[in-house]
């Protein structure tokens, strides 16, 4: 399985990063790294192009020791069979693909995707990943055509699964501290155990969603005239952005304690983020009209 | 006690706000918030100013109820005495005094200051606090002159002080992640118990060198013209100053975790910071050399 992920993974990333290159005159650079432990991976990233401020897509094929505390940061505990009954640490090797866009426009949102395959040397293995939106202003025909996109992957494998991981991107992509969901959501899920074959199948098909979910959106969006304002608002956006990945974000947290390569991992950063003392939308503007659908998440498929 | 510390703060909040209102030619507005549980604060803020892109100048005077988790996020459990009997939450009172200075210029360095009173309601009691120095660009004879006033302060009241409050703040501003110290330190430190009226002296003498120690600093800083070389470099660094606040600064948790205020506690952040990938400068640059000292903390005074 884990050779299978490894070629569906960089199958994807080719993939994907042949689908983007046509919006920007920069191209995707790419640089082989090496695990501290074993493994390594290979990061394409466009920084500071025509279209994209900072675009990554990454895939890894690590290994390691992991110690329980690192587990519990990736997993927690109450979700992870065995977990009490098993030694402090443990083998691991994970195989992901993870991709960050921000692109250059307000106008375009900013995109998210990861899936990875994990196994430990007591025999547990899981799936995680998903795929999910923010934009820094909200078109509510761009969130409708990305979730129905995601929603029509999930439906070909499980009628439950959309609704169950829609409602967990929703939990998890949030920032208590402001009381505001990350973005319009998309899918999550993480230790799903099961029909291997099946889950593979799923996730392979969630990778193939990433292209057509997105861009007819960078189409509709690139195009369009912006200024400071809208600037200054994608800066505000993108302070949020960085808020959730170094406080909350459970990869990012174990991707450092992991020995991961911390380049690849803050590649999730966005180029540019603002933080402005008690900035508050004007009632009635887009900016605010955005912000409440962050506040109250809603149904988009 | 409380009252003393109360009355120390907003005098120094009036004085410090003094001090640095010379350099801008806007105004410092002022905010008063009540806390979710009790009591309050003051905010005084700077933001996109002539010399200072984010200055601010906070006092708070809260209480409420402090959850075991909260408290240990706090105070690491080894360094508070009588955790492993105390009740699983307390009622606390905190009387507190913040500053974070991020100057326009990349030649003039940032400042953080907080000096801090807890109480429980169990008896406990302790003192806080420190102030570091992080500069963009290193000048070494700024952070010569910011450790020899903060020196002077510590020698006041114990010849020992200093030399371990200097170590606690490299051991406390630094981001392993990046093996980077945050900034060129100054003092730290935490829980201090015993004389009260002691302490409490000390305390607001490190208060009063805040002034004394940061202004010259400004006054040879401020004037320095620069480009866009030198501002690039200064989102970077600020990049590093966010990474280290949301993932590793207690304050910045603790408040968050305990109904603080977002915006006073965030205020912390720089307006804007910047992460590109795989930067790293050019070897025998200023950043290369100031990059180096961030590496190796050295002694200053």
């Amino acid at each position: 399985m884990r050779q299978r992920m490894e070629d569906m993974v960089r199958a994807a990333q080719a993939q994907i990063c042949a689908g983007l290159q046509p919006f920007d005159e920069r191209a995707f650079q790419q640089d082989a790294w090496r695990h501290a432990e074993s493994g390594g991976g290979v990061s394409r990233v466009l920084q500071d192009g025509t279209a994209f401020e900072k675009a990554g897509v990454n895939v890894a094929v690590v290994g390691g020791t992991l110690h329980e505390e690192a587990l519990q940061a990736m997993i927690p505990k109450a979700e992870l069979s065995a977990a009490e009954t098993a030694p402090r640490s443990h083998r691991f090797a994970a195989v992901g693909l993870s991709i960050v866009i921000h692109p250059r426009s307000p106008w375009a949102p900013t995109v998210h995707c990861n899936y990875r395959y994990f196994e430990l040397d007591d025999g547990r293995w899981w799936f995680g990943g998903g795929t999910d939106l923010t934009p820094v202003y909200l078109f509510e025909e761009d969130a409708r055509h990305f979730h129905a996109t995601l929603k029509a992957a999930c439906d070909r494998h499980h009628p439950g699964y959309y609704a169950r991981f829609k409602k967990w991107c929703d939990e998890y992509f949030y920032l208590p501290h402001r009381g505001e969901a990350r973005g319009v959501g998309g899918i999550f899920f993480d230790n799903l155990q099961g029909d291997g074959e099946a889950l593979f199948a799923f996730v392979a098909d969630c990778a193939a969603a990433f292209l057509p979910a997105y861009v007819p959106l960078l189409e509709r969006r690139l195009p369009l005239a912006y200024g400071e304002r809208e600037q200054r608002w994608q800066g505000l956006r993108r302070g949020r952005y960085v808020e959730f990945n170094l406080m909350y974000d459970r990869g990012t947290r174990f991707g450092l304690r992991t020995g991961g390569r911390v380049e690849s991992i803050l590649m999730s950063l966005p180029l540019l983020a603002r933080w402005e003392y008690g900035q508050e939308p004007e009632p009635g503007s887009p900016e605010a009209a955005t912000l409440e659908v962050l506040r109250r998440p809603r149904e988009w498929a």
